[in-house]
């Protein structure tokens, strides 16, 4: 989708800021690798490195025998909800976040809709697109954008927060993002990036409690599968069968739902499991280096961080970021986040190696474009 | 999705039949094929048999190394453009012509929408999902399900036909769909089989002087992709630009994305064009069998016929259907499809040695059921 939003956001209430509708939520990180002269070192997209493995992508391959066939999704659907301990009534496989964003929009009557910012920005996009006025609810850098929940305004009836957060990694604890629930609110909680936390520990993916509770998935980051779309919604039967209805046909494709499927498996997950302890762990080094860095740089790390990307606040980040691809390293601009500007961007955790020579870039660039 | 059309059919005009709503246009092909004991020999999908070929499902396989990058559709938005010497601001590719049923019920302002029936049920149920009150054209058993001009309202500002028509298999002549084109109208033309006509004859893909003019099109039947979700729209640039506002970011999946670009390169055009003129022996064959059975019982045959399928009118068919998938033969049942009833069945194009051995089986199904 290539529009600009462009209605007019509303202000209400000292915590909530409408903002100016000038940032362009239709920018994400695979832009900032595209169309380089040279292949770029990729830390601008959150994807998780030297993805799918090689059982997968063979797994997957196999699903093409079947490919004359319409796609059938009961076996992956089974497989979701058994892997969250639900019913299958809860589960809804979408191509992709992105698709489920759409039908959200679509099929969720709201009259105040509220995105809680910094975050993925294509929640709110949709909602324009789908002609809803949205409300912006912005969290303070001064506390760590961490979630005050009496941000939100009482009588919003549609809530988008994401947990662990694009782009700021902050993980909210389960229980504050619960608490934003309300009757007659319906609580979207895009939890993309939740498998990358040890232990899932702040996920509501399993909770049945929570009235109004829609927790998004995916599969993208973790297992390398941005290229074929799948993803699924968890919520109660009744809003599931609502974003079914505006749902095409035949939504997912046949491979996709292999995937689904495979990445359900007891292995799988304890493959995920390590791959969260490693990007811990990897996160940990980037965080390291860049607080060196910090002594002789007016460089700031958001933090405490639990995705799989830290974000740092940097004076002259455009300049550094135009020169980090210069010496062949992309990473994601802030600017286009509401509630961040200029000096922010958002680096993908690596492997070691890979981290310390994008420091020693970066330490470059701060110094070549500061002279 | 699953939702029964609800809304009230209204019915004006002598030539337009709005009919009841009791039809269940969610019925498909696929649903007829599954959940059977044994595996049955499938003549109720209209997908080329033993598809995808092997060259490409090789070239499906190798896109899967790139599933960690996000799809980017540039390529294969200009493969198809070229394919149809039309430029790439005509062309949207869409997750199977199903998802473009969806954008067209969203994106097209429509006050008087007009599906012409019998025909693929899926445009009529996206609009009624998107709250259109649509109504029905019924094109006549007499007339040999023809298209007669006249019958469209002249106010309907959004008209959607099937050239060939499933399930008719009728091919209206270019000319006269042409025709149905007004000043402030949306015409849709299905042209998801017109692929396995020899020399795409009637094929309005390439045309831009008529206004209004979208066409769909679809890679899945004659390269046996149904499973991958892989379609797409040929139409102003204005049109596109408003379907692709409506469109999840990402809606395609690189496999897909793929596979749409070996499927417009001059040897798959070839491939195509010898799979057409095979499709049409091998309908002629059915056809003649059909009429050798006729001599001896009440089966009347659809035609002249140009798409791999055939729709055929047996009294007690569903009779005659339920006993087939006893003796291993999956059919097409045609009640749900609006102006048909249940005396009619849709049998899918299959080489000689398979229709021959469905003939046997519909004979003695006959015989079993009339005794």
């Amino acid at each position: 989708m290539s529009a600009e939003p462009s209605a007019e956001l509303t202000a209400e209430g000292s915590a909530v800021d409408g903002g100016s509708a000038g940032f362009d939520l239709r920018h994400h990180g695979d832009a900032e690798v595209r169309g380089a002269d040279a292949a770029l070192t990729d830390l601008a997209v959150n994807v998780r490195a030297g993805t799918p493995p090689v059982w997968l992508k063979t797994h997957i391959a196999a699903s093409l025998d079947g490919l004359a066939a319409y796609p059938d999704g009961r076996a992956a659907r089974e497989a979701v909800a058994a892997r969250h301990g639900l019913p299958v009534g809860r589960v809804l496989l979408t191509a992709g976040a992105a698709e489920a964003f759409v039908l959200l929009a679509r099929a969720i009557p709201a009259r105040r809709p509220v995105v809680v910012h910094p975050q993925f920005t294509e929640p709110e996009a949709a909602l324009r697109d789908a002609g809803h006025l949205v409300e912006r609810v912005v969290l303070a850098e001064r506390d760590g954008f961490r979630l005050t929940p009496a941000a939100v305004p009482e009588d919003a009836d549609l809530v988008v927060i994401g947990n662990p957060t694009n782009p700021t990694s902050v993980l909210h604890p389960a229980d504050a993002v619960a608490g934003l629930a309300r009757p007659g609110r319906t609580l979207v909680v895009d939890e993309a990036f939740m498998d990358a936390v040890p232990g899932e520990s702040e996920s509501l993916a399993a909770r049945t409690d929570v009235p109004g509770l829609v927790v998004l998935r995916s599969l993208t980051k973790t297992w390398g599968l941005a290229g074929l779309r799948i993803g699924y919604v968890l919520a109660e039967p009744d809003t599931i069968a609502a974003l079914e209805r505006v749902q095409p046909l035949w939504p997912v494709s046949s491979p996709a739902l292999a995937a689904a499927e495979a990445c359900c498996t007891p292995s799988a997950l304890a493959e995920a499991a390590r791959a969260a302890d490693r990007t811990a762990a990897d996160r940990a080094h980037l965080a390291d280096r860049l607080a060196e860095l910090a002594e002789s740089a007016e460089v700031r790390v958001c933090g405490p961080a639990a995705g799989p990307f830290l974000l740092i606040r940097v004076v002259g980040a455009a300049a550094i970021r135009t020169r980090l691809r210069e010496l062949g390293f992309a990473v994601r601009r802030g600017d286009t986040f509401p509630g961040l500007g200029p000096e922010w961007l958002r680096l993908a955790v690596r492997d070691r190696a890979t981290t310390d020579r994008f420091v020693i870039a970066l330490t470059k660039a701060i110094a070549d474009t500061s002279a």
